[in-house]
């Protein structure tokens, strides 16, 4: 069996970090799969899907900053078109566009520190999210 | 219904990004599969699966460019043998083996500037790709 | 058909590269998949999974040398508590939480450098690795 959800997110600012794990317990509880895996997938280059600590804010804050110190914003790219972007590629590059979690019990299942998060990297924008489930 | 495909795919340059997506394309409408989720997944250890940007080949050489910043050939490496790839391993590492996309009406999924890249980070090589399509 | 399994592994450093393939490829045999993918997740934030070579160990110790220099411990971080693990979140966030591999006659496939590893960001500890096995 395969369920496909999606949803559509708003940031607010250039980088953000956007729990999506109460949205998709949802669109994996409405899809009928009990046990089986669910997919989380970005439909954009310049955002990205992680998984990390979701208790405390100052973790993606971390993370965030690190991306910029690795990738900042005024480097010497190639891709140096109108939307000064191409540290977001890079990051996005580095984080990856897709996460897949296991699904028990109708539930995605998470440690107890894990959130999902759509990470924004060239914000504010409209992001596409694709939430696919596959089992029976 | 799981669909096993297989790609050899040779590489010109020592890194080089070569899109995918055409031939994944195939495989997945080939494979029956209409609604599920396909796997694209490298066999090497100094290669990696990237979904980013296809349209300005400018962002893809700005991600080479990054990745060879961060993971210099000439490092201090301990993994110091004939062939000095510590750096391709690393790269490796930090991009990833394999990525997944959904698979929509018998079609990968890819959002309007994403492209599926095979990421060759110790190249020229004939590079062993594997592809999964798992759905109904 | 989706089958679930579980480890629960103890790590002895701080940081770690634990070879889980063995493991893997029993479960993927008790699961009685013959076909399709396996999905290996840590179900923590300071720990990752990935793939890479597991024949030569200096391959992974400098994959752990490299990230301490991007994330050193002693950074300049916000989520500065008294675990003093900022640098092992931001390692895992750019390793990931998950890999999947392919599966094929009852085994996982891997290339023939290609080991999986948990890589352990904040050891000692013990972790739990959850193993997810789609297909038919």
């Amino acid at each position: 069996m395969a369920h496909i959800g999606e949803l559509s997110v708003q940031s607010r600012e250039r980088t953000e970090f956007i729990k999506l794990e109460g949205e998709i317990a949802k669109i994996v509880a409405d899809s009928g799969v009990r046990d089986g895996i669910c997919h989380v997938y970005v439909l954009h280059t310049t955002a990205g899907v992680m998984i990390n600590e979701g208790a405390d804010p100052s973790v993606v804050h971390d993370i965030g900053a690190k991306l910029a110190k690795l990738a900042p914003r005024e480097g010497h790219y190639t891709h140096a078109d109108a939307e000064r972007n191409a540290d977001s590629n890079i990051k996005a590059a580095l984080i990856g566009s897709s996460v897949t979690v296991p699904v028990k019990n109708g539930a995605p299942v998470l440690g107890r520190w894990q959130s999902i998060f759509l990470c924004e990297f060239d914000g504010p924008r409209r992001r596409q999210v694709m939430i696919s489930v596959i089992g029976g």
